[in-house]
């Protein structure tokens, strides 16, 4: 006999339903006696007891569905270990609805921030097994994340559509893509939407060789320029600030975010009329892909072996084509970022995109 | 034979190029004599002669593609009628480019803007066929334009997208429809979508009606709200100001657009987390739908009809299922907004979206 | 207060669910006392007494889904006339289902035969409002159905990707578009397609045009032919023979459809490698298109309208853009059928699509 | 100075374009001095001296495009040593063409046919460079084809469109996915679409295990059962027949494909209605979706950086993540399939999907 309790905390994303599901059919189907039960918003529901009960019928159909049907919520890993307004302890809140339910394990799907409070509850004496729920692909100690496919997805759709029109107006266009502090969404989907710049926070940007970009393709009789810039793209000035200079300098940022910071600069520069588009939350949203549905009801499919076997502290992720088991402690607190130097970085240089470095 | 000179203007749109495909294959599969000439980016090319021109081989392969491969450009009304910064008549010079190329007639793509331009070349003895482009389907003469349901199921999959979201979450979220003045993109992308509130500049709002369904929604048990708001919605406050006063209102305006004031206003209200989505641009860029395909097709050949038979100063547009010739000085300066009765409005509210009035 | 049935019956398709919840909505919505049951598996369900307690919650979350949630069945006309294996009087049992839960009134959505068995109990004494379903657009009274664009989407995009294979291959394609016995399917694929011959039943093919019209455009260089067909294509010859004789020719008919016969005609007296593609059911599946979410919503509400006065004895249809009450009389028994004299045939033609006449 | 041949063989795919824009970005982009020739029609434009110049504009809007734009042919490899009808020595006639353009290398993109002919020519002296295409996934060498995963969204396309029939109208559904004689498609479509069964040549199947597994489904419940069938599928009596014997048995099939046999078979023991659809051609068309794009691209512009450096021989290919040059002379002739081992296959397993075996 298994109790099994699930969560999934942090910003939604495709393929979390996929995922459980994964799970379920796998510990459902293995025969083995189950009771699992899932827990409502993230964190909030371990904390406060707000849970139902989980039967197969809950997993039937949810496999294309996007979000999650267990609700999810952020809770910063600070937060977690602050009392809450009525001065109860979270952390001590989580393990009694642990074991009051007798729980063998959790399984817990989430990004950065979810991992360390998964971890915390590890170092606290809970059995975890974790997923890598994200559409940034920054979690450490996987190849991989699901979300980030589809994400990568709605993202090039949106540059796709930028693109007629820039074509057809002759216009600067920007394309601001979701990734937090990381570049991949960025990157995979400036190269499939042939945007000609592409800036991610790893390799800060220099605003000039930007523009000289642009006026180079103006020179070569190219009518547009389209820019797939991270929502954390930074430039080579910026990065040098320590964290307390920069802080200090975005508290007066007048613009609604870098985008459009960048584009007043091209503007200002170049007189073109530049325009910027922010897909924002569409990115995460919707049915998953079939990339998506095929990898998180894999990784599930094994996280529900290792719980079958016992096997608890670890996040399920995927290294060098196959699925594995990570230590927690291992992933939590690490952010994995596009390295400068990496080969997809290098090629798109070949193939003439500028990064603006 | 005929000459024929072709031009797309402002705004460009789906189906730009299948209404030019259907013009260009009705006209070369007729047998009749004709050379076809392409004015490049708008009324800008018919003014200082930028054209090429046209063989079959261009409307190859172009059914299916976004934007318009002539470029447009948007040239308000009055500047078409104010001489260019060297002095140069513009209408005069856009009659000596159409006289020295013997024109037959122009072919002229465009929406609001455009036909007024249009109608003044008709107005000066030129020979012009139009067709009804534009995603907010505000043409005044036509049930329908081109353009207008690609975007709805843009916008559409934006809704959706934050759907899932929104539902995880349990927040409330806007999604900001174009469709500058007119609210029929938001009215079938709100009602496709599921959305709960739909506000559009027809039926100005009250913000505390807003909340009220926020609220009715929250104790009915639905934890999250979705709102499909257009770009040009306004308040019943602001609806009544002078010109001038709103104006001066908006010069100090603070927010990004409406959807932000709107979002201010109910997280101050209610408490409540409010996420503000622009698809922008993507509504007007990408495929064009097959609805849009079959629709432009048939505009564009019934065009190519009149031309053969030597019928001019029409836009062909769409009433009660067929398409007909209107004469351009109905279309023109005219506005086709939707009437706060009409049957769709009152079925949207038999299905329970508040309009907020 | 109101006691309402609700059923589908006949082949699914896209947006039933919203049809329904469009209804629901409506009805919940009006603040009247309610009691709405669902009978599963069409008038199987209806016959036999397998029906459920609907509830708003029922309603959540299928505006996007496809299919039915109460499942559907085929029962042909005269089978509903004949009773069952056991000797059960189905039409009778019918009305005793329908008197023992004390129903006001049945919400059937359905196509042809849908409507034949639904008119009966009209005249067998029971309150009936139907609403028009069918991916083949070929129901009386109405110029539109829902699930007709969504499947005009899928046909379309089969047409899309055999595209790029037919251009890279120079080889003819035929797809294989569904309708049974009417083309309005084939006509709106084929053309938003780009197709090059339309091949529908309301305009038999001659096989010899077919063949000058690919020979056509080979000596004009196009290396590629594309035909639309539908499943009910006929040609001259055999629509000349009288039914007797059709089902004679028929019984020995050695291909899987239509298409492949025409596609073995072509080989044969051209040499031409001839490929079919059939997609077949995916052409009722998947997600409603957002067209079809707002008709078949507007549908459904103005059908709720009708319970709620008291309205019964009507299809709810669609007539010159306006949502219309059709009586159910004037439905039932009779085909809505592509005009061969229609305009969108026409400019079809007008377009150098050929449709084997 | 570099004179660099280009083409495309066997059977189109998506992303064809995008790679070979890859190629051509990187070798324009460098500065090197270039001449570049496109031989149409695959081997048929080098052995009949078809090719035109290839400029950068030629590569210019088909990073979207599916097909190629060069056209494709299949040649198989026996066809390739014979002489033609004219006694013309093909292999011989490659070699002239390659030498009287005094061509540095050809670039060759296809499958596992063409890759025979590749290193054919190899051995043959002509420097080649190779890239894998084939929505089969079945080269050796390389762990990802372009053209798969748009394949795999087709695919899924199609069996999520026919889940909702299928659960409507409580059938047994039969998809039939391309693949050749592996099953790398139908396993990741079947996956991606939640079909409960998957029957792919490497596993031959039972099928009384197949019928078991419906008769199970149906016991608990599930009305409808679907099947993703790989095309070339495979039972294990047929498995253990001599190459002769099958064919002899093939000789009398009398069924369109392997889908209907078992259709045919489902239906005779169960009594169930069993319907079969084949989405075929669309499979390998339309526009590659972003993962192709990218992933197609970057082969590209690694292509064009050994050209650049004159290494030559090689298939550029993609292993544990990274883009790599293999041998031709190991990817020639060999046949990439799925373990029956393959962890993928376990987790299919482990989430209860059947193979039938």
């Amino acid at each position: 006999m298994k109790r099994i309790g699930m969560l999934t905390s942090g910003g939604d994303c495709q393929a979390l339903n996929a995922a459980m599901r994964g799970v379920a059919k796998c510990i459902f189907h293995s025969g083995e006696d189950v009771e699992m039960y899932g827990f409502l918003e993230g964190y909030k529901g371990l904390i406060y007891g707000n849970f139902r009960m989980l039967t197969p019928a809950d997993f039937s159909g949810v496999l294309t569905k996007g979000g999650t049907f267990l609700g999810s919520s952020r809770t910063p890993f600070k937060q977690i270990r602050e009392p809450d307004e009525n001065g109860l302890d979270k952390v001590e809140a989580m393990k009694q609805n642990y074991y009051k339910l007798r729980l063998d394990c959790l399984v817990i799907l989430g990004g950065n921030g979810t991992h360390k409070t998964a971890n915390l509850l590890r170092t606290e004496g809970l059995n975890v097994v974790t997923l890598p729920k994200t559409i940034d692909n920054d979690l450490w100690g996987t190849d991989m994340t699901f979300g980030f496919q589809s994400a990568v997805n709605i993202a090039t759709d949106a540059i796709d559509c930028i693109h007629t029109t820039a074509a057809s107006h002759g216009r600067v266009f920007i394309v601001e893509v979701m990734g937090h502090k990381v570049g991949y969404l960025t990157l995979n989907a400036g190269i499939a939407g042939g945007a000609d710049i592409i800036l991610i926070p790893e390799i800060p940007y220099d605003i000039k060789k930007v523009i000289d970009k642009i006026e180079e393709r103006n020179k070569n009789g190219s009518k547009f320029t389209i820019l797939a810039v991270a929502e954390g793209a930074i430039s080579k000035a910026d990065a040098k600030l320590s964290k307390k200079e920069y802080k200090e300098k975005m508290k007066n940022y007048k613009y609604p975010s870098v985008s459009y910071e960048i584009a007043a600069k091209i503007q200002e520069k170049t007189g073109y009329d530049v325009r910027v588009t922010v897909p924002g939350h569409t990115q995460r949203g919707g049915s998953p892909c079939p990339y998506d549905r095929v990898f998180a009801s894999r990784l599930g499919s094994e996280a529900g072996k290792l719980i079958l076997k016992g096997e608890y502290g670890f996040m399920v992720g995927y290294k060098n084509r196959e699925i594995v088991k990570v230590p927690l402690e291992e992933v939590a607190g690490k952010l994995k970022m596009v390295s400068p130097d990496a080969s997809i970085v290098k090629e798109a240089k070949l193939l003439g995109i500028s990064f603006g470095d």
